[in-house]
């Protein structure tokens, strides 16, 4: 079998995988958002921020995947919420069946109204795998520059929301949101953009209500 | 043939032709850095910043790779040296054959002091493929955060050198240095550590002094 078509199989074994999660969240009424950007942009800061305003009213959890170290599942635990660390052991993104394997045996990830997944650091790869979410969200924080949307365009392309974070930081450095915004709409019209701190809570309602839209959006009888 | 052995096969194959390019850049006595960051953490500034400092004593050249767009190449091209974007058309890494491919086809690129290959904006993926470098050397911002070195192990252990950028915004961040620094060295007690800042200067001189002295080094009969 050639790479390509290893490569091929791969994807397809994950998409089927995909599909049995999305059964389940669907069965779970479940609103799933896989996370997804550079290492440092914030994800985990950005959940630290969101959970508390969440989950009075609504019972939230994460998976969190990493390369190496449970550093951000250590930092998760101090949210009143199930948090689960998934180590990659060196591969560079999350993928359905490793997903699938550690729901089975964590009962509390398994009744949620939002169930948060936090790629690993990697704006590249982890965009690939469906994990049988409802969305993707990019985050991209203004130190990393505004060029990034046309440079990586696909996770931009396939993210429903991109989160810009550490707006806190714009005025030290040259970002320009409105070529960010520009370049994110060229690539996807309808994605919709949260300008964040979660340093200074910036944005942090507006985000939240959005994700609360999308559940109730979820639950609706079509 | 099964994924694992594809995956042996491809990187004994980036091997293979790493193991040439090493043998071509020995010849023109070429130092070769190979720039491994997250995307957003200034390797293409940092070259804007050192090129100008090395380029009256040497021969300097740019190798840089992306997923889309030549925005870098347009970056380095104000610059009076060789350089030279590859696109990579979605792959997370630059690997040994494509580099190859493009040396062969830019004769400006053949006969330098030395060549930096700036890789595709991944903490991952790229730190598996070698390049035929003399060094690997790691960027981190201090945007990202001071968790990074252990949570990214497999680059911070294999590079060279790490250079800690934009430091002129450390007073902006929780970025540790000291934590930073234990980190690092215990990965890789050997590892150079330069705080830079590509917008202030700072550390830039110590930069290009050590890149001077590498090669220096490579070109001491032995």
């Amino acid at each position: 079998m050639k790479s390509l078509d290893v490569r091929r199989k791969i994807l397809a074994d994950n998409e089927a995988a995909a599909g049995r999660l999305r059964e389940r969240f669907r069965d779970a009424a479940t609103l799933v958002v896989n996370l997804i950007s550079s290492p440092g942009s914030g994800k985990t800061s950005l959940l630290e921020a969101s959970v508390p305003r969440l989950q009075s009213e609504l019972k939230v959890g994460v998976m969190v995947g990493d390369v190496a170290t449970d550093r951000d599942a250590q930092r998760l635990s101090k949210l009143d919420i199930p948090s689960l660390q998934l180590i990659t052991g060196g591969s560079c993104h999350l993928d359905a069946r490793l997903v699938d394997i550690h729901l089975e045996v964590e009962p509390r990830l398994q009744d949620l109204d939002v169930l948060f997944i936090e790629n690993v650091g990697n704006l590249i790869c982890p965009t690939s795998y469906d994990l049988g979410e409802d969305y993707k969200v990019a985050l991209l924080s203004v130190t990393e520059g505004s060029d990034k949307p046309l440079k990586y365009p696909g996770i931009f392309s396939r993210s429903t929301a991109t989160v810009l974070s550490k707006i806190d930081l714009l005025e030290y450095t040259n970002f320009d949101l409105e070529i960010v915004r520009q370049e994110i709409r060229m690539l996807n019209p309808n994605c919709r953009i949260f300008e964040t701190s979660a340093k200074t809570g910036q944005g942090i309602e507006s985000w939240c209500e959005w994700l609360q839209s999308c559940l109730a959006q979820k639950r609706t009888p079509s």
